[in-house]
């Protein structure tokens, strides 16, 4: 029996089939690296609202306190849309990232070299592009109370409530520094401090940290407004960027379409240490569960694929192990091997979602 | 005495020199259109806060209130940076727009065919590019109570509060269809109605006024973070996007930098009409007051000018002779007539803020 435990959340849509392709690798690691892991399945958003009314049933959501990490597909489709807010798919995955108390998010945008032109903007503004999206999870106005929508003086009044405590901003600015210390040493860090005094004090307590404790790493501070304007003017200019749940939203999007391939990316949300020391951890691929091309063998498996491979680096201290399978993807895309959202240029070789996991596992 | 009254702001930073191109503008179409204008000046921002220790006096408030329209350059610079946040620079625009409730804040991102090669996009993606976003502008957490950074359990807590009410939607909704119908009839509205009750409050109030006014309009909804997304990948799918007043605020600038000239945005803030029958008006420039340069005659003046060109079709019902000046400056563009943030290009004429104002002038 293995000491590495996940719990696997294929969810809605493409989910199911792209990560029939990583558990093909995951299976691939304990073969012939003799990295083993003990695997469980089970339902969350839709497909568990269908089995059991709810988008998060209070066994998984155990289960998923007790592994060494989640790794989840995508949640969502139309289907859903016309349910009640308290159970549409995405409550059950933000009720895992509440409860296991994930509270930074980790949303790399990498331009691959081979890929630089599915970008919309030129490929000198983002051939090589790595930067590293630090958003704050568990708070802001996803959480804040109170919320809802009222009746008021014969008007139905809709409320939702930004709220920041010190600590809640400083253990993000502290994860945000570390990684840059690992990296380009670069932190900026984004909110709306003209306006808003929850952006106030984020710039402030950002501040103190960094002054008490990683003076060796350069702080900046953008206004987000600002931040969105420079992401898409020259998103070079970052290293890391650490920022609120509600901006991170908007510009870890803005910044994985920057890239112009969104079946790439890859993301991590990590909290405290548990007692044998690995971090709390759920990873997802960036895009959402593309109901239009669901069941159709055509989904794109990488970026689920690179969200194990961000499993291994973060969860089980398997960093090199991470980059063989990193660059195991990159070979297969250099190879010009590509499912159908990264097709339209010549000379490629169209592969299913099958043919890609194939490929990848043919690379390792 | 003409019966067209206008108040001048010309802020901080570049918002003097700019403004001053302006004010010859404003002379030209009274002299030579007929088109006169009562125009005074008065203090914004940091200027305002130099004299009278408030970033706007009541004396200038009140002056607002009674024009029928404000042209306004920037506001804001480093000088003020730690100002307490209640006599910001900001809180003197912030202020404008509030009293005078200035609810559809319009900022057209449109890419002018001469300019097109300074986007970070490539060409095809951004060339004839036509979008109008209206963004609310007095409400949400801009100005939601309570708000603060308060001592809480020993710790420092920031809090904002995002509030809708049904009217303020409702209202800012019909301003997005109605311009639609005088474009490409189709309005495409942003939330996160999926994490925020705010958001489902705003799309069930704009999917009613449409149903029961406006149904002849193309209405979609998109989440706020996938609107940043397509926005990046392919902002011609859009036509008018109304949203929030926080959404607004990124998305609007992100849309604004898609044209790569900033240089070259005006925006227009409208309210209720008054008793003439002229709506509550603010113009202003989509750009900051870009203190790095103020003073050097290096400011492109361009995008204030064309700021007063919405006043003439919104304010005072010129549209004719709103295009005669969007004409003029298109045609200086044409002829390579440049400020320097669009001079990196052969064949260009370089230009001072003032030899711009001429060159406008001398179109007309
Ligand atoms: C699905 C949705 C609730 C989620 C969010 O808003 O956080 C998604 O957009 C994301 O970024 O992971
Ligand atoms: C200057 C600032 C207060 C303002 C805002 O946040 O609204 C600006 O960014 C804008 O978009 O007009």
């Amino acid at each position: 029996m293995s000491d590495r435990s996940l719990l696997i959340l294929p969810g809605d849509g493409i989910g199911p089939e792209v990560m029939d392709e990583v558990q093909r690798v995951i299976a691939w690691f304990g073969d012939k690296r003799g990295l083993g892991f003990a695997v469980s399945e089970d339902l969350v958003g839709g497909a568990a609202y269908d089995a059991h009314g709810t988008p998060l049933t209070d066994a998984t959501m155990a289960r998923a306190q007790e592994v060494d990490a989640v790794l989840l597909g995508a949640v969502g489709g139309p289907k859903y849309d016309a349910l009640d807010f308290s159970v549409k798919p995405e409550r059950g995955l933000l009720r895992l990232r509440k409860e296991m108390d994930l509270f930074a998010n980790l949303r790399p945008a990498q331009c691959f070299d081979a890929l630089a032109d599915f970008s919309s903007l030129k490929r000198e503004v983002v051939a090589g592009l790595d930067i590293m999206i630090v958003r704050e999870l568990t708070s802001g106005v996803y959480f804040g109370e109170p919320r809802g929508v009222f009746e008021e003086g014969g008007q139905r009044v809709g409320l939702n409530t930004q709220r920041y405590t010190e600590a809640e901003i400083a253990r993000v600015a502290r994860a945000a520094f570390e990684l840059a210390r690992r990296r380009g040493n670069r932190v900026c860090s984004m909110e709306k401090a003209n306006v808003m005094e929850s952006g106030v004090l984020w710039r402030e307590v950002v501040t103190e940290v960094h002054a008490a404790d990683y003076a060796d790493v350069e702080l900046s501070h953008m206004y987000a407004d600002a931040g969105a304007m420079q992401l898409t003017r020259w998103p070079k200019q970052f290293d890391v960027i650490v920022t609120d749940n509600l901006f991170g939203d908007l510009l870890s999007d803005l910044a994985a379409m920057l890239t112009g391939s969104l079946g790439m990316l890859p993301s991590a949300s990590l909290g405290a240490p548990m007692a044998n020391g690995r971090p709390k951890a759920l990873y997802e691929p960036v895009h959402g569960s593309a109901p239009d091309i669901a069941g159709q063998g055509k989904a794109n498996p990488c970026a689920c694929i690179l969200s194990f491979a961000m499993a291994l680096r973060y969860s089980f201290d398997a960093g090199e192990e991470a980059t063989r399978l990193e660059q195991a993807v990159e070979r297969v895309l250099a190879k010009g091997i590509r499912t159908g959202d990264l097709l339209n240029v010549e000379g490629a070789t169209p592969a299913t979602t099958r043919e890609m996991g194939d490929a990848v596992i043919a690379e390792l």
